[in-house]
């Protein structure tokens, strides 16, 4: 008899605030039910992890430094539909709140607080100029793809673009 | 020996009218050959379900209303690319039809038939303002994260972002 | 005891630059770790294989010849976000050669050395009117959604939309 696998691990690709608070819920819940859960963060999605929640000049080279300017920070995601000069995401946030739905950096806290695994993407950083100083405290680890299927093995895995 | 496990789980995150296509083409597909197929439909993929398929202010509270509003109803799945004003959804059914390949509607007829079970995202419902009286009758359950999880133990998930 | 599966199957669904890049980095990161990968391309995602790398009236039909020649070939993949008029691609490709990271298409030969499997959907297929004569040699496959799952089966999923 089989034993139960309940691991769930999360490619977080897009750094869509919608889809941020998808991944967080997903992976907070999973947690909550005692699932193992690893977020794995790439391109788009290391956004929402940059410790500077704005726009910034940050990685090493010129052309990084510009694309992060514009990829902007966690206080910069914008809505995948609907975006409206950027308007929607405080819609949203909004409503969460008047439902009192946990909000991005709650859902981000309390997925700390559950052991949800944050990690980010080794070949995406360097792609982008980005070190460990540049993302949040909450990061523990940088892998690269064969680690990070080292860690889903047996596992279900989702991938959010 | 393990038994094999044939059971996919599908979380349609997205409301675009080629991505919906594509959850309900894999979901009456695996039902066809006997896979086990649950469809969790969040945030913008309720926009499918909705019982009103035009644009309506519909939901609880005058954000939401405001919100259902502009993202209208099964009628208006806009192309997630080359959506030129509306116009692309209606040439994809075009090129559908003239291939005898089944449309949207006739996806979710289908999917009705071979028992696959739709199920609404409580959570994104309640951030909404909608209610079951919204959505249409195929609509069986509305859950939040931990029972979907439960349903989808040891099978495949699959996000459509 | 189960022995352990290896087994990822990746469901591209889009066709932009930076998606394209993140599936075939995935899929040859897990060939590399000895996983047993099969890529299955429908719809957006037919671009990237396509033999025509430009725009081109290619297809049966006059709607399915629009249809391509708007969806470009390998050459015309936008980037999902920040795509300034077709700039943006080749600015994540300068950024990747800078860091000597391997570009698109060394990343699809890369594929093929270690045996991916490259597989197109019979159903987007025949909408959008190609024949195997319209893909690169690589493709070895058109398969349909039962095949695709019956491939999949006991293995991971990921569809990257």
């Amino acid at each position: 008899m089989a034993t139960e696998t309940k691991k769930l691990s999360i490619i977080c690709f897009s750094g869509d605030f919608d889809k941020a608070v998808a991944a967080f819920t997903l992976a907070s819940g999973a947690a909550a039910v005692n699932w193992e859960v690893n977020v794995f963060f790439t391109f788009w999605g290391l956004n929402i992890l940059k410790k500077q929640q704005g726009r910034r000049f940050i990685g090493k080279g010129v052309l990084p430094r510009f694309f992060n300017f514009l990829m902007g920070g966690s206080r910069n995601l914008p809505l995948s539909r609907l975006n409206f000069v950027g308007i929607s995401p405080g819609l949203m946030t909004g409503m969460m709140k008047k439902r009192n739905v946990a909000t991005l950096p709650e859902l981000i806290e309390s997925a700390k607080q559950l052991n949800v695994k944050l990690i980010a993407c080794e070949m995406a950083m360097h792609i982008l100029g980005l070190t460990k100083a540049d993302l949040i405290d909450e990061v523990k680890e940088i892998i690269g793809v064969p680690t990070f299927l080292e860690y889903s093995k047996n596992g279900q895995i989702i991938f959010i673009s």
